[in-house]
Formats: structure tokens, C-alpha cells, sequence
């Protein structure tokens, strides 16, 4: 067999072609193919028509090495995956006992009969391996023909991840020649992406041109920027090394805002910090309502360093729960600094925790005014020295509260990493 | 020209092939088309490679009578769609003077001289419809050519989608013949998709047979399940009978439980719900740690009806911000009705509301126990007759907050439609 470089992928299914679902496997695909070196250079979704798949599968096969479908495995007579792929191949189909057999019996371990349609799933291309699906019915394929190779994995990601990374990675690590793709991913908060890209581009033009050369992406989000490195190649420890250096340089140009390099998120490295500390931090939210709480609450375990919350919509809530003065509000308005620092020391001394946050503002779409336009947003910290910053986030309601979110977690993660020493 | 029935997407750049990205445009592209009659057969991306991308055009124009790409307009030199496009169907292209002048216009607006590469932005295949871009330098093209029709698109969505509703849609519209596609959605909160699906079934089976035929799919997502129904044709009044008789009998079958049947989401009923009360909520959050609060705020306009709430993760937080007795958490647990009770009548009360909902469960992964093992989730509701359940979800950590979640706001817009009138 050829060393196999490119992959093709094809979902099948006619819901897939509507406008409310996404083929989700490929990305699972892509990540793990992409670990073990090969590119992934198409991928496409088709429905359920025989005309249609087959040109599809005659198109992907000679665009790569290996084409990999999911989908159309199943026992219903729109399941066409299998046949079509044999009839392009010119394979004959012929029924596995075994597979028969072990059908058959997860359908009499929960006492019933199997229907006929399942006996079609028991039918193999001459010569394809079979792929067994401890998840499901449909057994999967692994077809070599004419220097090509074809998987065919069924579409449910709970039978065909595990089915891939057992029965088909490995053989795939082999034929891919030792050929490796490493992985670092540096995440950012609370800078713009033009900023990121201007520090940034003169590294990992740098890093580019160097001696194990490394591919640098940027993805970005509302208030978060991740770089994405990787280096291809066999050489592994080489490319490990020219990792690091890399990661090294970009995050301490990008410092302190640059927050993780290990995979973290930022909610995560926020409760390290906590608990590193043996601290409890609660939350004031006014215009993200809650997310600031759910979105630390993510985190398996949070209740070590997560005391709980107030959600002050209403001035009502600031003034009675949060003991912020009414006049207070009279004289600067809700969304202001003295407010949201009056707010997240109510919210500290109430609960009882070592930090308090708070977050007020303008989302929108309506609330705005020529002094506070929408997306005006106020974030404080109390946990030493009083922190209050005013942000103008830019975009619609959902996102100026996303941005909230994580402005407030990252003045918070700030301020916890400029307090004297852990405990 | 013939009438346009299929239609297939391909999205272009590397970008999209990797892990971390989705194509969304095809999914946006895919409703629209939908909805003049137009049927998807297959959508694909592929990477900025000239050969791939050639062979996937001469491949999608086999496939459909319609070829939509996005992506790879742009000024820079891995940008190839418009020169890929043209050389495979064999025009030449040929400098648009006009376009070249808005382009260059675009930049002298903001103080800026043209880059030498936004000059091939300005070449056009001979005999194709320009379709003008008011949101950046990248403009579109309609191209007829022997029987097929290839749209040319920008990627990025802000750009595209204005280009293609003004500039496509109704050309296209024109050429289905007066074929549509109508749509209805009904929602419907905490049954399980089996269970909608065996109470539907006998009621779509029909409806797929009838002098309209409608077509019904299910999609399900934690605590939530969605029926859409569609009819295809030419005769709008009969297909706007033959649907809305269709979500009058699957409504009153899955009565009380389908909530919505004119898109609006189970937050936004909720709120409608307590608005025409002129009623306030509060709510009191512990596994969920704010994403009720948060769910609601999504709302614009939320604050006319809600209030705040409060976060209760620490056991602390429950006695003393919400009144909860110390010995009623002793005696049945944090995770029991009568402390989900008295957290949602201890909001009411502090916060002054006119509703309380309250939240207490175990989301996991760890705090599980035999008696009350991960997944299970106590919500009460302080509205009217106290209204209290207990829950046993199955899913990881994210699955079980969010079905929480759904069946908070499902039991109180119960809650809400079992009082007496409105105001």
C-alpha cells in the first residue's frame, strides 16, 4: 500500500441537507486524521440517492487516498451507503454469518425478533475488512481497492468514534509513514484581533521559515483569540521542541493576556487560581443575567471555589441583596463604576466570599443613550485593591454579553495573579 | 432557460477544513433556496487548491442545475475561485472598469491606496451579471452557461447573505416556476422524542398522504423537541390550509406539552406569559448556577418582567440569602423538594416578585449517590399553588443543566396558564 497523504470526506444522509443540522463528524474526522498527518483536502454531504452518492463516491476517490463515509448503514431502504459503494467498486456484496449472527443476537438479548431489513446490514463488499460496532447494529467497512481505500463508518457519533479510533486510526498511523501533525493552541482574552495578529505576525512569520516549520492560525471569538500552532513531519521531538520555543516567544510578546497554553479555559484557569488560594469568589450580574455564574459553574467542581451569586436585573435587587445605595444609583446611573463596585463588594461581604464580581451594562437592543450607547459595560473586581473598568463592546445583544463575560473573567484573573503569593 | 430544481453548495478555503471551523453559509443558502422550491443535492467544501477546486465545480454542475460557491473572492493570491471558475468553463476574463473604480473608491474613502491584488477583484468572466457588494471589496457573479447556472459569492456572511437576497433570490425565485416551500414549526418542552414521536406518527402518516402531501421531521436537543412540517408546490392558499390544519391536530394531540407554533421560544412565551400579567419572576439557581437567569435574559426586553435572582451554589447561600432553614437541608438534602420549595418561595419573598422558580440538582460528574445519583434535579415553582418535581436526567454535566433548564421554565409556564385570568 502507498503511503496515504489526503483524505476525502463524504457524510451521507438526506437530513443533512437541511438547513438545521451540521455534520458533525467530520470535524471529529478531521482532528484525528489530522494527528496522524493526513490532510484532509474535500468533504462533502450527499442525500440519500443512489445517483447522487455514487458520483460522489467516484469523485472522492480520485481526489484522495482515502475516503472515508459515514452514514447510510442503517437497516431502512434509504440506507444506500454499502451497496452503492460496492456497486462502484464492482464488488460483490456477500452475507457475513457472523455478522447475521451477532445482529440477531443483540436483538434477542432484549427479547425481540430482528426485522428483515437489519439482514441487509450483514452483507460485506468481496475482501473488505469488517469493522465491529459494539454501539450499534451497522458494522463498519474498511474497503482497499485499486490503491485506494475506503472506510465506511455509520453515522451515529457514538458508534463511530470509538469505531474509528479502534478499528481504523491505527492501521491509518501505519500507511500514513510515521508522518505527524503536532498541536499547541495559546488562548488570549480581552485583546482585538487586530492587536493579537500585529504582535503576533512578525513570531510566527519568524516561526514559519524556521528549521521544523510551523503553520500559526488565528481563530477568534467575541472577546476570546485563540492561535493555533502546528508542525507536520516524522521528526517528533524536533517538532515538540520548535513548539515550545514557538509557544514560548508568542505567549510572552502576548503577556499577560495571553492565559493558557495547555488547553485551559479561561473559566478554568480562573478557579485554579481560586483554589489555589483556598478562595470563593461569588458574582453581581446585571445585563448578562446569570451567564457569568453559569459559565464558571461549567466547571466540574466549581462548588470548591464558587459561592453563588446575585442576579441584580431589577435596581430593586442592587439596593435590597447587594446593599448598593440608591442614591448611588440616582447619581451616576445603574450602568457606572461607583455602582458596579459597590456591587461586587455587596455581593463579596453578603456572601461571604474572598472576591466578588460584578458586571452591569447596556446589551441592548434597546437601553442605550448618546453618553451610554449600547454595549457600554461596566466590570469590577473586589479582591484586593478595588479593579472597575468601563468597556464599548461592538455587536448585538448576544454578543455584547459574551464579552462581558469574559472581560469579567479576565479582570478577575488578573487581579488574583497581582495578590501576594498563593496559600 | 429550464426551470431550476436542485441546487448544490460548495464552500471554499482551507480554513473550513480544518477542525475548528463549520461551514454556516450553506445552511443559511440551503433555507433560502428552500424556500423558492429549490432542493440542496450536495454541498462540499474544499481547500484553496486550483485542481480540487476545479474538479469539485465540474463535478457540482454535473450534480444540480444550480452551483452557489463562497469563499475564495478575495484580493489575495491562495483566493482562485473566480479564475478556477472561469477556466473550467472556459471564459475569458476580462477587467470590469467600473468595479475596479468602486474598489478603488473603497479605499480612497478611508485614506488608503488600492494593493495591487484587489485589482483581480475587478475581472469577469465574459457575459456574467455582476452582483454588487455594498459591504466589502469582493463582488459577486451570476453565470449562464450551456443550461447550468454558477453563483459566485463572498465568504464572509455579512457579505454574502446581503448579496445573495438582493441580488440572487429573486432571479432564482423566477426561475422555480412559482415552486415553494412553506414551513411550520411547533415546539414542544420535556417529552421524550419517543414520545412525541409515537403520539405524531399516526397524525403525520397521514398528512404525508394527503391532497397536500406534508412532509414532518423531528429534531430533538435536550429537553426540547421541534416537529417541522413542510409542503412543497405551487399553490400557496391550499398549502397554507393544508399546514395549518396540520399543527392544529398535531398541537391538540401533544397539547399541553407543544408550547409554541409560531416560532417564538419557550423563554419568550414564558415572558409574554408573565408580561400579560404584569407580573415579575425570580429565580434561585443551584447545579444550573445561572443559566435560567441568563436563558431569560436572552429575551430583549426581559427586564419588564424579570427581576433578578439569586445563585445558590454553597449550601451557605441558600440559608442566608434565601431564607432556607439550616435543618431542612440537614434532614432531606440540599437536592429534595422541600428545600427546591422553600428556595422558591425564599426568592419570591426577598426579591419582592410576583413568581419564584427555584433549581437544586446534581449535574456531575461527582455528587452522584445511590439514592440520588447524578441527574437528578428537584425545580419548584412559587406561583399560585406550589408546584414541585423531581427529575432524573440522563447526560453528561452540560446535558443535565440544560435540561434543568427547559423543565424550570416549562413548569412555570404550566404554573403560569393554570391562574386565574390575565390581568
Amino acid at each position: 500500500m502507498a503511503a496515504v497523504r489526503t483524505a476525502a470526506i463524504l457524510a451521507v444522509g438526506s437530513e443533512l441537507l437541511t438547513q438545521h443540522r451540521v455534520d458533525t463528524n467530520s470535524l471529529y474526522l478531521t482532528g484525528r486524521l489530522n494527528d496522524v498527518g493526513i490532510d484532509v483536502v474535500a468533504k462533502s454531504v450527499v442525500g440519500d440517492s443512489e445517483g447522487t452518492l455514487a458520483a460522489a463516491i467516484r469523485h472522492a476517490t480520485a481526489e484522495a487516498d482515502l475516503v472515508i463515509t459515514t452514514g447510510g448503514l442503517g437497516p431502512t431502504a434509504d440506507d444506500l451507503t454499502r451497496e452503492v459503494v460496492a456497486s462502484v467498486l464492482g464488488l460483490k456484496l456477500v452475507e457475513d454469518a457472523r455478522i447475521l449472527e451477532t445482529i440477531r443476537h443483540r436483538f434477542e438479548r432484549r427479547g425481540l425478533h430482528m426485522p428483515d431489513g437489519n439482514r441487509r446490514q450483514a452483507g460485506v463488499p468481496e475482501g473488505a475488512r469488517v469493522l465491529p460496532n459494539p454501539n450499534g447494529t451497522a458494522p463498519g467497512l474498511w474497503i482497499e481497492n485499486g490503491g485506494s481505500i475506503l472506510v465506511l463508518l455509520p453515522g451515529p457519533p457514538r458508534e463511530m468514534q470509538p469505531m474509528f479510533d479502534t478499528g481504523v486510526l491505527p492501521q491509518l498511523a501505519e500507511l500514513s509513514r510515521g508522518r505527524r501533525v503536532l498541536r499547541r493552541v495559546i488562548r488570549i482574552a480581552g485583546r482585538p484581533e487586530s492587536h493579537v495578529e500585529e504582535i503576533a505576525h512578525p513570531i510566527y512569520s519568524a516561526l514559519a521559515s524556521g528549521d521544523v516549520p510551523i503553520e500559526t492560525t488565528i481563530l477568534a471569538s467575541p472577546g476570546l483569540i485563540e492561535l493555533h500552532l502546528s508542525a507536520r513531519g516524522t521528526a517528533e521531538s524536533e517538532m515538540n521542541r520548535a513548539l515550545d520555543a514557538g509557544v514560548s516567544s508568542l505567549a510572552a510578546a502576548l503577556a499577560p493576556a495571553a492565559f493558557s497554553t495547555d488547553g485551559r479555559t479561561l473559566e478554568q484557569v480562573v478557579g485554579q487560581e481560586l483554589a489555589a488560594r483556598n478562595w470563593k469568589v461569588s458574582v453581581a450580574e446585571s445585563c448578562t443575567g446569570g451567564m457569568l455564574g453559569a459559565r464558571l459553574t461549567d466547571v466540574a467542581g466549581s462548588s470548591q471555589w464558587f459561592a453563588g451569586g446575585v442576579i441584580a436585573y431589577a435596581n430593586d435587587v442592587k439596593i435590597h441583596q447587594l446593599g448598593v445605595a440608591a442614591d448611588l444609583i440616582e447619581k451616576h446611573g445603574a450602568v457606572s463604576e461607583p455602582v458596579a463596585v459597590a456591587m461586587a463588594d455587596g455581593v463579596r461581604d453578603r456572601l461571604g466570599s474572598n472576591a466578588g464580581v460584578a458586571i452591569t451594562g447596556i446589551a441592548g437592543p434597546d437601553g442605550g443613550s448618546a453618553e451610554k450607547p449600547v454595549g457600554t459595560v461596566v466590570v469590577a473586581v473586589a479582591a484586593g485593591p478595588a479593579r472597575v473598568r468601563t468597556y464599548r463592546f461592538v455587536g448585538d445583544r448576544a454578543m455584547v454579553r459574551q464579552q462581558s463575560v469574559i472581560a469579567a473573567l479576565e479582570l478577575l484573573r488578573r487581579a488574583l495573579l497581582a495578590l501576594p503569593g498563593r496559600d
